[in-house]
């Protein structure tokens, strides 16, 4: 089965944008992707014409814990401790559970489809039962059950953590969607034995990406110092732990030396702007880490400190603070952005050889924004409406692996007014128990 | 006739969040705000019940430039004075005439009342053109022609620019939406006898709100320390210009002594984030503002440099931005973002006792939020929804004087279609001529 897809702008990534082009996409990958009109002879079973678009390759979002939109907004405003101590962390304990993580993560991917997400990293509790939703949903994931020094709401040591997540991999190893691996929470929150233990079950199923937390605030930093005397990422590593397979949430914190470490370790790094400006952690210089040659991708991080999951919003946030940390409006231009909301989310989590561009051999994901809206007229540059003007809210088509997930702005495979029904219930409940803390 | 107007929450800003609620509106202006079920007997001529909604004084943009929509995304990521040398000023000099500002500003106005924004203030050219399209299209503007020491695109020389600006002011000044005004355009690029000019003509009609431009870069404030020995603040206040009827855009490099000048002398300033941010000139301290009693308010600044109107996306980078400038969570918390997005614009721009409340009395200018969205579930505080997760694309209904301007996301009073097709016309001439630069 055959569909070519038509659409005014095409951004292949590789190469300059396409007008009025065309994506064959045969099954689940791309066969080829044509000026039109599309060469002579070209068969295909089903024409899709988008109209007045702009078809990308979909967003990646490198960072998340999907299942949080549960206590999106639950509270705001307050310092880091406060925040975790008195709201998130009660919350979890009292709620996550098997069901918690069905209704939190079908809402989530369909925040995600109709924001253009086609691909994420995500690291909480219960994945087995986040891939089934997942799969079924037909998005991509990269899933990793947080593994920590404490108990969380599922496991009681992190040896029972680690026990669970070398099965979940044995169990979905070979999926089409979901790649299951380890997540080691931080360095300030797992032993140098944990470290090392994650890292080495990652590396025997073939290098799995490593997700993990770095050097998100400052007093990470300095709990790091006063422990072993390093800065994270030194200290990281000094253990023997950096190599390319590691999936480095955060790192605002990073001093000169710490950023020559990771990139000659080839290690990604995922920004998570939103959540860095919303807790106070600062502004990760990651326009300095992509002239350093450091692979960089970007994350939403889970809607409780977001508060959303929208990519084109991260993306554009992205892109306007660089350029007042450095005081330099040519810093992040919106090429960057776009790129690390992409193809390099896309490279970070190891997806970079199956999508992130719009070419041949790729899997089909794809994402395309309506353009016939005043907010985007007029159009001088396709890719500076997309990272300064564009809205999740222009995306009406999703498709991933070859499969529609969203057309005309119609979710195919979710129910989306069950997933908020069924979401607002379960939020009746968190209610009541936050409100008698 | 009278309008019921119910919705499961409304924000009337003086005291609670309502829930259930109504609001009974008579002609042009407020009558009631209820609890619903609303008391017996109240009468009414046609219920409109925005169902699960919330309900909010609309959104005032306190400083832009609306006709410059038709230059959004022309130049992007650039050194500030070569996007305005090389692009902005020649294109302006080009192509700003009667036809543009028709065109630019019934785009801006589709824009606008898409995103919830009922009032707002503009500083550009042919005010009068401007005034037309708006009246029909029933908005609130603040408007001023530009003043300012060289030729503009319409006037040889300020004293015609003023000459025309007393005429200006003379035909509109008792229009009910209307409000014309003096719009000096900046202590660096108007004399101190042009700046008193201003103030005395703004002042002989009741005291005018009077715009300008203040201490928006550092090049701003070392210009007029090196002109006149003193920081831009400091400068107005010593040459008798600061009042409770200006209102400053941008000053984003005050001193702590700046500061109590300018609260001590009752003005108002107008935060443009995203402007700031993107043409990496800082960012303002509004948080300190506030503190220390200053009257401030938001404003999206031209799409030339946002590249959007939308006070949504606005409010959002308001409050994000502030906390990690001030690296504490607690800072510009969703109220504060909230209020300077509402009734502190409509208090800045000389319409606080007109509109910024949902009350008895005031006009009927009122914004709803569609929070049936996944997004926006679950909902625990709206007040931190708006700010921190809704988009301007859940808004769906729009009045302004008691007049519907967009109910169901339908347009009631502009053509969009033709609006949208008029600004590429004109765009593919703007662009044959950037193009030849």
């Amino acid at each position: 089965m055959k569909k070519l897809i038509k659409s005014r702008f095409v951004i292949p990534m590789k190469g300059k944008v396409l007008e009025d082009a065309g994506v064959l996409v045969d099954g689940q990958k791309i066969e080829g992707v044509y000026s039109c009109p599309p060469p002579d002879g070209l068969e295909y079973d089903e024409l899709i014409d988008l109209g007045n678009s702009i078809l990308i390759p979909g967003f990646v979002n490198a960072h998340t814990h999907s299942a949080m939109v549960l206590f999106r907004g639950l509270a705001d405003d307050l310092p880091l401790m406060e925040w975790l101590q008195n709201h998130i962390w009660p919350m979890e304990n009292k709620f996550v559970d098997e069901t918690f993580i069905r209704i939190g993560v079908e809402l989530a991917l369909v925040e995600m489809i109709r924001s253009g997400t086609v691909a994420f990293a995500d690291m909480y509790f219960y994945q087995e039962v986040a891939a089934e939703v997942i799969r079924k949903a037909g998005l991509r994931a990269v899933l990793g059950e947080a593994v920590i020094d404490f108990p969380t709401p599922r496991f009681k040591t992190p040896d029972d953590a680690l026990k669970f997540t070398r099965e979940f991999i044995q169990s979905f190893k070979d999926d089409e969607l979901i790649t299951p691996t380890v997540a080691p929470h931080a360095p300030y929150s797992c032993s140098k034995e944990l470290l090392h233990k994650s890292k080495a079950l990652a590396d025997e199923f073939g290098g799995l990406p490593v997700l993990i937390h770095v050097a998100e605030t400052q007093d990470n930093v300095n709990d790091i110092m006063s422990r072993y005397g390093k800065r994270p990422v030194e200290y990281l590593d000094s253990i023997g732990f950096l190599d390319s397979n590691i999936v480095a949430a955060h790192m605002v914190w990073l001093s000169e030396k710490e950023i020559e470490i990771f990139v000659e370790k080839g290690g990604g790094m995922v920004h998570n702007p939103s959540s860095n400006l919303k807790l106070a952690s600062g502004i990760a210089p990651v326009h300095r880490y992509i002239k350093a040659g450091m692979r960089v991708s970007l994350g939403t991080d889970g809607a409780a400190s977001n508060n959303d999951l929208d990519m084109v919003n991260e993306m554009h946030i992205a892109s306007m603070i660089q350029k007042v940390k450095e005081m330099d409006p040519t810093a992040m231009p919106a090429w960057d952005a776009f790129h690390i909301a992409t193809q390099g989310g896309a490279d970070v989590i190891g997806l970079g050889d199956k999508i992130g561009t719009i070419e041949a051999g790729k899997f089909a994901d794809m994402v395309a924004f309506d353009i016939d809206a005043p907010h985007l007229t007029p159009l001088f540059n396709p890719i500076s409406h997309l990272v300064y003007a564009a809205k999740s809210s222009d995306i009406h088509f999703v498709m991933v692996n070859g499969r529609i997930l969203m057309q005309d702005r119609e979710l195919k495979t979710l129910d989306e007014e069950r997933a908020i029904a069924r979401a607002n219930e379960l939020a009746e409940k968190i209610r009541m128990s936050d409100s008698g803390n």
